[in-house]
């Protein structure tokens, strides 16, 4: 279980202000609406949904790093399962998923199906965001052996071989609020749909990410890295892109 | 702007409960925690939030529409533009769709960039909720053709014709709480599958529903029909889909 902090992570990197989340000097703040987020449980609420009244600004343009993943064949596997076994399954994902990313200060901004998108940099920063991000991606591909054989255990993984692709890039991305009706928290940029377009042009078991990334990942040593020019939908140019595998 | 409603629609139709969400009864509700959903400002959060508590089961099967929709072209657009003009631009485009499918007492499930995903008939239940979804399908193009006139003025729609694809299923889904660390309310289930398969085979300006959504959809009058029969990835068999134009 991942140890949670007891003072905002986003609130104490962004304002230097100590805003008590977990243990019982939340409680006075949970009364008033101040909780956990979803995104990431060591980051409150307040990070997301009062974006404007924190940041006395819309959106704010920040350097970070995006990672996309998603299963492939998840159409294919739902034609084949049950909804509810799915839903089980994407219940092992989400959480495999989850923590990889919270214990490495990103946040699980969106998740749509079997889709997922992180960010890393924001609220919580550091100065080796990419490489956490990668080291993130890493884990998810390490986790994503542990579903696939949970499927081999029921014999389903002899149909379907269960498997995700990752996709990273980093850069300056703006983040916050849009639509002011229906108000949604995310990030927004050429960045963001790069690093989604390198999650859907990843095979399954690959973390496919920009040259930027490969430059900036430190002492992350995965166990192939293979070098290929990317042509990617909606984007004029091809893309230099470096293949991770672990 | 829309009527709100003073009581919660969602907790009406499942459980017959009176819950203020708006005007002076919902003061003291606020004050533990019940607000209008952002996911349709006529229900509240506990119908998503608190899935398991209000409905006593982590996840249930209904009989649902499926509405995916997306803008066509959207990397593209984002390479042409900086990013604070996206922004706009995604904002002029959720808060075109929110109402729409609000007003029709649909939920928006998720936003993910230029993708939108809908569900109606849960938690708000009507017997002609698939007539609904396509109503608010029609009045999504409608709106679209807003934004393309906005794109116009500023001489940016030359460059880049603004259009959007809308795929609507509807059938049995499982409705509820994926994930057990991170917990995200959503629907799962085929006929999820094939909705947003649907909107990827959908070309900018059309609606592409299933048979049975044709079949369903009542006294809609689209401009014109186009019965085809498409081949959808990670889908076995063809499917009879009907392209609805406006």
């Amino acid at each position: 279980m991942m140890k949670m902090s007891t003072i905002c992570k986003g609130c104490w990197c962004q304002k230097h202000m100590l805003m008590p989340i977990h243990g019982p000097l939340s409680v006075p703040f949970k009364l008033v609406g101040v909780r956990p987020s979803r995104m990431n449980p060591n980051i409150c609420n307040m990070c997301e949904t009062n974006f404007r009244k924190v940041r006395k600004a819309k959106r704010i343009v920040v350097p970070a790093a995006i990672l996309f993943a998603d299963v492939r064949g998840y159409t294919g596997l739902s034609e084949l399962l049950e909804s509810q076994r799915v839903s089980q399954l994407l219940t092992l994902w989400y959480d495999q998923c989850a923590p990889a990313i919270w214990q490495r200060d990103g946040i699980v901004n969106k998740l749509m199906g079997d889709a997922i998108l992180a960010v890393f940099n924001f609220p919580i920063t550091r100065g080796d965001y990419v490489r956490q991000a990668v080291l993130s991606g890493i884990e998810l591909q390490k986790n994503c052996q542990e579903v696939r054989a949970s499927l081999a255990k029921e014999g389903t993984e002899k149909d379907i071989p269960f498997g995700i692709g990752v996709g990273i890039s980093a850069g300056q991305v703006s983040i916050g609020e849009v639509g002011e009706v229906c108000k949604d928290f995310t990030v927004v940029g050429t960045v963001v749909n790069l690093a989604s377009r390198l999650q859907g042009a990843a095979s399954a078991g690959e973390i496919l990410v920009t040259q930027e990334v490969y430059q900036q990942m430190g002492d992350v040593a995965p166990c192939s890295v293979d070098a290929r020019t990317a042509k990617l939908k909606g984007i004029e140019e091809p893309v230099k892109a470096y293949a991770l595998k672990v």
